[in-house]
């Protein structure tokens, strides 16, 4: 029954970064990616983040004005050509949720904020296609505005992933804020780096990979700067990097600052971001890096393709959760075919295909809180799906998976918001009900007649009475249902054939 | 270095049930338990709680007196004698925490509200102490004033526990409170029950166990008012509870019923008793259940004389975490061992036994929410420690272990209400600063030289300069960490020797 969509022929991606905004359009041959244009500015979101995290209003300004001409490139694509992702910052700012709002109007499409390591996977995937079809295991790092990658991987698969907060800008502003490139200065930004890269030294020591890549900006300018200016011979390299530290300490002050190699945007990000590369280095033995041209937005189009292909991460990623949880699989497939069924009932002509996948995934995973608690399990397995690392969702789907599973069992009243988004809440309806019917979790015998459509007043659902007759326990649980609904001001009415 | 306290030789419980308040005070003879003196008041709790689920002021006032009365009867008694459990309406009532202050101000020792499943397992554990030993598998039913707990055990120990939101209180009032016994409001009441169970029938179907237990006083009550009226040859019978409801339906109202064995005390909630009895036995299949004498106070008992016999479930139940949720056992193990020094440092001759068990599990249990992911790791781990189902553990037991998790990393805003209990804003710190001292995740070594005080500001970590020196990573961690207490306005002071 799943409508397999044609795969686009051009596909773009916004990659909202800490320090670069960047929009890449790309047409799709066979399953390899072409870029056809690219923008990029240097927007340096990170920067306006104030001390208790909220975003600036100038900087709100100068971001909303960039969007604004994105818009403008990516009018007459369609949401399946589309996607645009957040990062650190966004992850962060408190005041997020408002701007994004602002953001989507002027973008036209929904902004995806993705977590640490679903970045990290996307970053390594990115790579990985710009790499050498090699079979040795890769340490992939890629330093951000506000965030540092790390990724162990081999071929096109991330299998170890982290993501930290170190960023060339949050570091150049808070040890370097008025420009002085100090050893001191240096040495406090190196030391509180390795402080948090210490956390993953185990995971990530030299014994674990063979050739460690870098893919940022910061990267990109380290490697122009060391081989230009001969402190390397190729590459990156821990020797090359003090030679660049010395030579930076020499000059006192970043307004001395000139470099061969060096681009004037990147200046006032590279001692933050040589501080955070030095202390890589020497937190993970690594002596010299090469630099691929793959990053985060390559990532994000090529999982895009993949699931346009049916290779869809999230997928797997639900498969993976079924086992991690040891899920009670014949009850939640009853679950899902009948949640579906119901869902479709009710959207008629007008199934959403993204939340009716949503839905699916929810129903396989509604129980997965009972590992935690049988109490209130439906909340556990709505905290697990809000906070739990779910490669290839974003937090958005995330936050809508666990509230489609947060309202198949116990008070409505928490739903009170969800009516808002009418295919969420269809969802929710059908899954909650879907529960009901299967509440022995035993195989039954569905009704003959069974229906649910949305009218003026609410939902009805319509089953033959026989059934009803045949199935007591059912028929109480949905006349106390119907009571539930009316107590919180929804109305469902259940009537017969 | 664990003291073992010795056994006192006698022990009282209390049972602040949701129909019942029950004190009772037995001798220890080995490993059993003599009954010396009893107390019991029918407070009727349960029928406290508004339709919000506040308790109501006049049954707190009622519960009050009783519980000044009891504790009258506990004077003399030390802490380690005296186990105070709550159950369904202290778990659920809203107002519940100001009602307990005022209510372990009265009986002069802590009140632990334990969780459903807990419940089930110390309502096993009473009922196996006074059945006779044999092999076969039980099923063991408690219906309370406002939960029903089941389990299947065999021998001393329970195998699967569930407690499910029937009481014989609440029932009685939801379905009979104008004391109307007309067949439909059996129904009614019987339907309602069936629901709930439906849950569970398929893990406690038939097959499962051999040998059905009552062990309530609900049980008892609807036992010998079926013998001594001949419906019933012995034990509880489906024939002999469905001719008891025939009799309560002729009569047409509580007013009316005078039945041979049924106490005055047990009228009011005998409706509702019947009602889920019934519901009890058509939907798991029983056809005949005896009734057992002991039930959850003997289990409180006997699970604290296990713990002072070094048998203590609460061990067990860490050590099934640590293989549930993949614990790293050698950093646990590390950790674990440097926060018990550094706490017995600051506590010095002062130290609290029982929170020196808590830090202790809960160092072995602080990176339980790698499970779920990365970021914010401590805050996952906190709340599987407060939602999870850990036999042994109380409800406040599980709150102070998710506290000293909680603060062993991040922000140390979070811990502003925690300093006003001296004992666990030790514990917290002990473990936050052990977690530093073995960020590398490495067996290092320790400072020779290693102090923790308390002095009239704040904490003093003391350790020779050399390893400061020899370990700049962690010397600056701490320099940070210093900071970060100051921004709340705490005190930490590294000092060196």
């Amino acid at each position: 029954m799943t409508t397999t969509l044609p795969t686009p022929d051009v596909l773009a991606t916004v990659d909202l970064g800490s320090n670069t905004f960047r929009l890449q359009v790309s047409r799709v041959v066979e399953d390899q990616l072409y870029p056809l244009d690219a923008m990029k500015e240097t927007v340096r979101l990170g920067a306006g983040l104030t001390a208790d995290k909220y975003l600036d209003d100038a900087t709100q300004e100068k971001a909303l004005a960039c969007m604004a001409r994105f818009g403008e490139r990516l009018r007459g694509f369609s949401p399946a050509q589309v996607r645009i992702v957040g990062t650190n910052t966004l992850r962060v700012a408190k005041n997020s949720a408002d701007f994004i709002q602002r953001a989507e109007a002027l973008l036209g499409f929904p902004i995806e904020i993705i977590a640490g390591r679903e970045e990290a996977r996307l970053v390594y995937i990115g790579a990985a296609h710009s790499l050498p079809a090699t079979k040795e295991r890769r340490l992939v790092v890629d330093i951000g505005g506000g965030s540092t990658e790390f990724v162990i991987g081999s071929q096109f698969k991330a299998h170890v992933t982290e993501s930290l907060p170190l960023g060339c800008v949050s570091y150049s502003m808070r040890y370097f804020a008025d420009g002085k490139l100090s050893r001191s200065n240096f040495a406090d930004a190196t030391l509180a780096a390795r402080n948090e890269i210490q956390r993953i030294t185990t995971e990530y020591r030299p014994e674990e990979w063979q050739l460690a890549v870098g893919t940022s900006g910061t990267a990109r300018s380290l490697r122009d700067i060391l081989e230009i200016n001969d402190w390397s011979a190729s590459d990156i390299t821990l020797e090359g990097m003090l030679q660049l530290r010395a030579e930076l300490i020499k000059r006192e002050s970043l307004k001395n600052v000139s470099l061969n190699g060096l681009k004037a945007d990147r200046l006032p990000v590279l001692p933050g971001g040589l501080a955070i590369m030095i202390a890589i280095f020497e937190e993970l033995g690594i002596s010299k890096m090469t630099v691929a041209e793959g990053a985060l937005r390559d990532g994000v189009l090529y999982d895009l393709l993949g699931r346009q292909r049916e290779k869809d991460m999230r997928e797997s990623t639900v498969q993976l959760f079924k086992r991690r949880y040891h899920v009670d699989v014949p009850q939640s497939e009853r679950v899902q075919a009948l949640a579906e069924r119901l869902y479709r009932m009710v959207a008629g002509e007008d199934v959403d295909q993204d939340m009716l996948k949503r839905l699916i995934w929810a129903a396989r995973l509604h129980e997965i809180g009972l590992t935690i608690a049988h109490t209130a399990y439906h909340k556990h397995s709505a905290y697990i799906l809000q906070n739990a690392d779910m490669p290839g969702f974003s937090k958005r789907e995330q936050a809508m998976l666990a509230t489609i599973v947060l309202g198949h069992r116990g008070d409505m009243g928490k739903m009170q918001q969800v009516v808002n988004d009418p295919a969420l809440w269809q969802a929710v309806v059908a899954l909650r009900l879907a529960v009901l019917f299967y509440r022995s979790r035993m195989a039954i015998t569905l009704p003959e007649l069974l229906d649910l459509k949305l009218d003026v007043k609410g939902f009805v659902l319509t089953m033959s009475q026989n059934w009803l007759n045949d199935n007591p326990l059912t028929a109480s649980a949905f006349r106390q249902e119907v009571l539930q609904w009316k107590n919180v001001g929804f109305e469902l009415d259940v009537s017969q054939l």
